[in-house]
């Protein structure tokens, strides 16, 4: 059962609406080439069907479990995960001069994308991996990097990020783990972390910990946070494996989804003391993990657009196939029962999720192609590239997390309600997928934490310089929808950008009068709407880029078909999903206070 | 952990929203009182925590299995049934002349809010049993009632519905099980069910199956079905078990959620033949079903509002008990943690699952009311009063099933996401009340059916009758609310029934340009508009109470800030919620064909 994803849309996404292939006219990306990067999708479409997928059933019903102090996962997962590191994945988006394959961004989500939408639960191991190995990138020493690092890209390592702790989930300033300078320079850590995905198992040679703790005496609250290297086992200079290191795994948490992915509470240093080692200063340990942040929520965001998009294809091949009901106007019992995609509401709820996963993908994939923007402008030593793509990279960030987990979810709602009662069973494949799914709007940032930070500091902060670098960014697609079909979308979309302006306007000139706590107590609503029109905006782009293609006399029967059906979405988007931002604007403008009002008592 | 309901609402919602007391004045039901309701509702609270809600999620993990042909339910199950059936309530709501306790509808499906609320898997064998001893009740012969519904109403028996069939779920006109009548007057069954719920088991002396199938040789489509009662164990002239019949487990279905209730594929007929009896006329089958389908309905509605209701219970405790970081504007990192409860958004999520769940339970309760209006009408003999509760019952019926089981499930949504992480592991109940609410929109009829028969019949039906008699009923509510405080929300709710009337009269009026098929192309968009209208309703009968209950002296501190909550979160539903239907009217209003004119082949 393949419906992993459209491999047509990918390339639509990738090279049509985005220019992946003028990346390689870069320094940075000169080695490559469109068809490099086809090759290495193949690769990874084969290895998503052949290895990945196959498997995500039964790993969801055979979980991870703790027998006698181990942790069994079932073979599959580390057959896929061979595969994958047999592939050289692990570092397809590192430099070369880091052994890796340098290839861009885009192209490194895109691949993301299809595991993700074939197994999520399996695909997680590697993500955690380049998560912490771009950490080390970006901040390890040079011998961090030699003993940590290299095997992490090699994939004879896992990593894992270690930032929860049961008493500190949103609230990472009131970690408690400490970190005790020992007289070698290294520390002694001792702690308890909650939630660490990965934070044990026996497929890799060893696994490295990043563990954010506080060294005693220094500062209170985030200032005082830094970050450590404690890997499972510890590592001798000359990269040999030395003896456990005091890391013990206290248990496992049991998720709604995600069942694949070990998730686990771990112990640092409750016998011999688990040895770590500062990475970077001390005291940057949250800045150094908010740095990597975007790229981690984007990763987020991309995972939940994967299983509303699998989901939608399994919803889209089960309307095509099954039978029921009739025409409402056919009176006669005697005739055959039509596929279930001719009726309305199946369409309308297949559309929908169209919008959604496809609208996901593609802000999804902007935002990765911003990071390419941002790493070749740092390679050439051009700032005001650098800062254009950060600054947009900035504010839709926490869009890109929190939109596609909120509709991604609910596409997989729909994805159920298209197959009726037997998308409610397990024998199908979507009630997984929306298992999965509802963990995306919780981990990496809340969305009330992700509609905190877009109100309270990404639209305000640097002057508005996010908001308008993202304002000349939609200006520009504005521009080019000049044609009498695409023209109303433009206004519309004009439209509500000066809504949310002025909305936004308006909230802060109340903040003197109702305070800051006001301002923010809508934050989740603001993101809401603000996410739905940047997907519109997402969708106006892919409107153009077809209807180009349709007025092109060399595009064929199949992808007109194609191209239209984008279009078609885009006018659903502006019909359906668009005008239902207006009242929540309504109330944003009023800094409304119905809810902060609310005294706990009356509930 | 009880947090299964809350006693002053529903007591609020009993004998201050709606009257339930005076239906004792009524001949039907002058045999009871107040004191008699709240000690079966006490009876009720204590059977639900002491037995139903302690083993709701060991039934979940140690779901129903199929060994050697046998069905293995884990015995809590039974213990829980059997506390019930001894405490007479198989038959609460059963005329006394048939053993019944007599007990107004509205005050048993107030019990069975709070034991869906407790164990929603468990407490649908009952449920299940009362639907086929009702249809039997209503249709069945004077031998069948002996045969039959005595013991259903002892709970020596258990009974099911049996209607779908693998190729004929929503298009129940398909079915294909056969009844081929025999020399003795009895039919032969063959066919094969599925979805049917408590199909088999050894918790009962015997199961009732009552099955829809078609008689050879009669009409095509749904006037060729007729409804039979085919026994587990056949039963002799005198009640006694005689041998078993050809009835046979195929398989057991494994659902996301609500697994503690066994369901079942049947085999009828496949060796001996099964024996089934006739109810009532051939080719009434459907009609008799349909009949009791309000009830049915309205039960599935109240079924997702109990698990709202809990949800929101158990994140409203969390939300108490949990500190996790700091006012938005405490800048020092040493000060203490607040209980999120003080957090905008979290309460923000909260009153939303306060909106959905007790407005959710008024309209629950208010429909079930009015089938008390009936009852007694029709005992009392005044057509008139059938007529009118009959007008609105089939009106609300599809709003009544579908509104909780959609924004009953958003509820759920929220109250894991209030519990952040921990929301999402099996360790907490909210992850299995989503997972168990996700059924109810599908079965009893999907969201998709429900928009059809609201649109395409009630509110047309007997020349608008039923929209009459609605509209009768709400502007007696808009009359009440009449001070500085209420008038507001009773304009905006005018105004809001003002364009739902103008609104379907302008898509009447495009049908002979249009087509049928465009007019319901959107029915389920109506259906969600109308939903959030008639809660809205809802929400201002309450604050019309809790208002006047303020301005009373009496009310103590405790019982003001009840009303000031049922106050403030009906102004919560006129801000936030019933302004989000004024961009669906407005497609609506156009017939918009964006989703019916899709083609298949563009997606």
């Amino acid at each position: 059962m393949p419906n992993i994803f459209n491999p047509r849309d990918l390339s639509f996404q990738l090279y049509e609406v985005l220019s992946t292939s003028a990346l390689c006219q870069s320094t940075r990306y000169q080695e490559h080439s469109r068809e490099v990067f086809d090759q290495m999708l193949d690769v990874v479409e084969r290895l998503a069907e052949e290895k990945f997928q196959p498997h995500a059933a039964k790993v969801d019903v055979h979980e991870p479990e703790f027998v006698d102090g181990k942790v069994h996962i079932i073979p599959e997962v580390k057959a896929a995960l061979d595969a994958f590191i047999e592939a050289g994945l692990p570092a397809a988006a590192f430099d070369e001069a880091q052994g890796g394959m340098q290839l861009p961004y885009v192209i490194c989500q895109a691949m993301a994308f299809i595991f993700g939408a074939a197994n999520v639960s399996t695909s997680a191991y590697p993500l955690l991996s380049a998560g912490a190995a771009n950490l080390l990138s970006a901040y390890g020493s040079e011998q961090q990097q030699c003993l940590y690092l290299k095997p992490l890209l090699e994939g004879r390592y896992f990593g894992t990020m270690c930032l929860s702790e049961t008493q500190a989930g949103s609230s990472l300033a009131d970690i408690k783990t400490k970190a005790e300078l020992q007289s070698d320079g290294s520390y002694l850590i001792s702690g308890n972390k909650m939630w660490i995905s990965g934070g044990e198992h026996d497929m890799s040679e060893n696994i490295v910990h990043l563990v954010l703790a506080k060294i005693p005496g220094g500062p209170a609250g985030v200032k005082g946070i830094s970050l450590f290297i404690v890997p499972k086992y510890l590592v001798n200079d000359d990269g040999s494996l030395g003896e456990r290191n005091d890391v013990s795994l206290a248990g496992i948490n049991h998720k709604m989804g995600f069942r694949g992915t070990v998730n686990t509470v771990l112990h640092f240093g409750e016998h011999t003391g688990a040895r770590g080692y500062l990475v970077g200063e001390s005291g940057k340990g949250l800045n150094y993990m908010f740095h990597m942040m975007n790229e981690a929520r984007i990763g987020v965001g991309l995972g939940a657009t994967s299983l509303a998009y699998t989901g939608y294809l399994h919803a889209l091949a089960y309307a095509k196939e099954r039978h029921q009901g009739r025409e409402v106007t056919a009176k006669d019992p005697m005739s055959p029962m039509v596929p279930i995609i001719e009726h309305s509401d199946v369409k309308r709820m297949l559309l929908q999720q169209k919008a959604y996963a496809e609208g996901g993908l593609a802000l999804g994939l902007y935002c990765a192609y911003l990071v390419d923007e941002q790493r070749i402008a740092q390679q050439d030593g051009v700032s005001d590239g650098v800062d254009q793509a950060t600054a947009l990279l900035d504010i839709l960030t926490p869009i890109a997390k929190s939109w596609p987990s909120e509709y991604g979810l609910q596409a997989n709602d729909l994805a159920i309600q298209v197959h009726g009662g037997y998308g409610y069973t397990r024998e199908y494949p979507v009630e997984r997928l929306y298992r999965d799914n509802r963990l995306n709007p919780i981990h990496e940032g809340t969305k009330g934490i992700q509609g905190l930070d877009l109100l309270g500091r990404k639209v305000t902060q640097h002057q508005g310089a996010s908001a308008k670098a993202l304002y000349a960014a939609m200006s520009a697609t504005l521009q080019q929808a000049g044609s009498d079909q695409l023209k109303p979308y433009a206004e519309q979309l004009n439209s509500a950008i000066e809504s949310l302006f002025k909305t936004t306007q308006s909230m802060q000139q109340q903040v003197p009068e109702k305070g800051v706590s006001a301002y923010l107590a809508n934050a989740t609503l603001y993101l809401d709407v603000f996410g739905h029109l940047v997907v519109a905006w997402m969708w106006l782009r892919q409107a153009i880029v077809a209807e180009q293609a349709l007025s092109n006399e060399k595009t064929g029967a199949a992808d007109e078909g194609f191209y239209r059906g984008k279009l078609q979405t885009c006018h659903y988007f502006y019909s359906y999903e668009l005008p239902g931002i207006q009242p929540q604007l309504t109330l944003l403008a009023q800094t409304d206070t119905t809810c902060m009002d609310f005294d706990p008592q009356w509930f």
